[in-house]
């Protein structure tokens, strides 16, 4: 898809415009640590997913490419920039509020909710409209609605990697002056960028308030997996992601046996990547201890997309499937409770009306 | 508001409009359980509370009211019928599949997301406009915009309690033929209705696939009131009821215990009321055992309506809070973790990203 020239040309393009847009005295470091470091294992592992999805982590998946409203869906996947380092996980962050002469404009990170346009709601669409600048992973970007691209003034969009230097940008590009909005799949919220646009807008000494920063909700994974499959959550429940990225496995394996024993649903974000598969073989037995073979799972891949495939098996054949494409970092597993059953190809758990009316 | 003479007028046109809607050869017997069995402690307790506030389960709250899409915004809160009983919790469902002669329509329960129009969906919004009939608790049909009423050939709602009823109502206008939407604000998976609706059509015999049941997806109430605290839920979060009108308070009670001694962030649903101030007492003194009395929580009342209302405290000072106005069953409390701290008036629950970038 991408040639060395054409990811040459994007990069610089990138450069040239974060300089024009931000306006930072020390541009030439912001456009260091916002598109050059990337290259690691840094991956959104967002709601719904749709990152890691390789699990490559190869620096030739990452760069920036930052286009135009009407070449954006041209934009070509580039490579990392000169400085890209193999080892990931050192993404840095640079300008500071000192380094922005104009008056701040604003920042809103954006839940999209799940992969169809029409899953955005009106509160969404109109805080992207709004916005002179949108910010985001290229898969994120490809699921705006076809006007909201050709309205936005400038859309910078980076594949696969680089969660913090992606975030740092939309930040200075607010600081310096323009409304920008950061945007995720499902909820800013779940396992998404709204804590780290406020960790990396008090490390650069702004607040939160000096961009008005807004959190826009949208419709989380679990909740767009679980109307696909019927009604699987509607009693007490919980998320957990089996991603060891930020959390450490151990911590990630008690909360699975806290959970488990009692009678929460438990909906599974980031199941599986090639780079840890045993997390996923570590739950499934964690779940098996507490929970019967027959227990009722769900499975939803890439909801809302082109891919999407759903499919309700049990906890006993879960393992199984984690080396069939429908796990993957796109999948969201729900994991019924010993009162779940499946009925006409749903999966029902019971809130417990039926211990108190007659139906 | 309402009056005797306009509660009668309601009630009668209910009764003559349900047995036109469904066409069940039974409709007197579907009548009297959707409209006047009503009348006990059967509260939706729903996303986004707004049920049950006062708590006090009179009959005099309860009953339908049944209106064109013409008089909807006039509808009086009716009282029960003739044969409403005092002790609630008996709900019974009449008319079976085999009652109704037409070809099944549709049934589509919706989630309108957080208070206000704008929090919805388009894809919600389709469903509604394609609807003929809605159905819903008054307090969500009030929050529907205008042009969805008006649309509507006919509107249900009933006030404060009869969810079972309400829900076979739209089970069988659906069975009778109509395309119809049940609603609740929030999501239909999160302490809400699309369970119900697949039981109940269980137990008259229908299929889930008879009617074409769908699930529309909402914003729920943790992440409208997430967004509005900044970023308190980013990482592993459970969602706990402390109504126990569906399950038992040690259950509630164990779960609590199980989630506060891991890193979870917990949104806690239906904290609060007068009928249960107890459950609320008791939920404080467990995560005041797992947790130091300085972590933050978030309060959020009423979000996305005109009483709408925020607050950061910390646990040490959550109980005290119980007997103010801010908290109530319209209320989502979000109990951060040990990492949450409170920046810029913003809740922040760290990723972990800071553990492996500089910034």
């Amino acid at each position: 898809m991408s040639t060395d020239s054409e990811t040459e040309t994007a990069e610089t393009e990138r450069r040239t415009d974060t300089k024009s847009n931000c306006g930072a005295s020390n541009s030439e470091s912001t456009a260091d640590t916002s598109g050059s470091s990337c290259g690691g294992s840094a991956s959104t592992e967002a709601e719904a997913g749709a990152s890691e999805t390789a699990g490559t982590g190869s620096s030739s998946k990452c760069g920036a490419s930052n286009s135009s409203s009407n070449t954006t869906n041209e934009s070509s996947s580039s490579g990392c920039g000169a400085s890209s380092s193999d080892d990931g996980d050192e993404e840095e962050v640079g300008a500071t509020v000192d380094d922005f002469d104009s008056a701040p404009g604003r920042l809103v990170a954006v839940g999209l909710g799940p992969g169809e346009p029409t899953g955005m709601t009106s509160r969404a669409k109109r805080a992207l409209a709004e916005s002179e600048h949108i910010v985001g992973y290229t898969t994120y970007v490809e699921l705006l609605p076809d006007e909201i691209v050709e309205d936005a003034e400038d859309i910078y969009d980076t594949p696969m990697c680089g969660e913090v230097s992606r975030t740092e940008e939309a930040i200075d590009r607010a600081l310096a002056g323009n409304d920008v909005a950061i945007i995720g799949s499902g909820d800013p919220n779940v396992y998404a960028l709204s804590g780290l646009a406020l960790e990396i807008l008090e490390s650069k000494g702004a607040t939160a308030s000096m961009v008005d920063f807004e959190v826009v909700p949208g419709v989380p994974a679990a909740q767009s997996c679980g109307a696909r499959l019927g009604a699987p959550l509607v009693n007490d429940t919980v998320s957990i992601s089996l991603s060891d990225h930020l959390t450490p496995m151990p911590e990630i394996e008690s909360r699975l046996h806290a959970v488990a024993s009692e009678g929460f649903t438990i909906a599974i974000y980031n199941p599986w990547s090639r780079k840890r598969r045993e997390n996923f073989e570590k739950c499934c037995e964690i779940l098996l201890t507490h929970r019967d073979p027959d227990t009722p799972v769900g499975i939803v891949h890439a909801a809302g997309r082109e891919d999407e495939r759903t499919l309700i098996t049990t906890l006993g054949e879960l393992e199984a499937l984690g080396e069939e494409e429908i796990i993957d970092m796109t999948t969201t597993i729900l994991v019924g409770n010993e009162e779940t059953y499946v009925w006409d190809d749903r999966m029902v758990t019971p809130r417990g009306y039926e211990t108190k009316y007659e139906y």
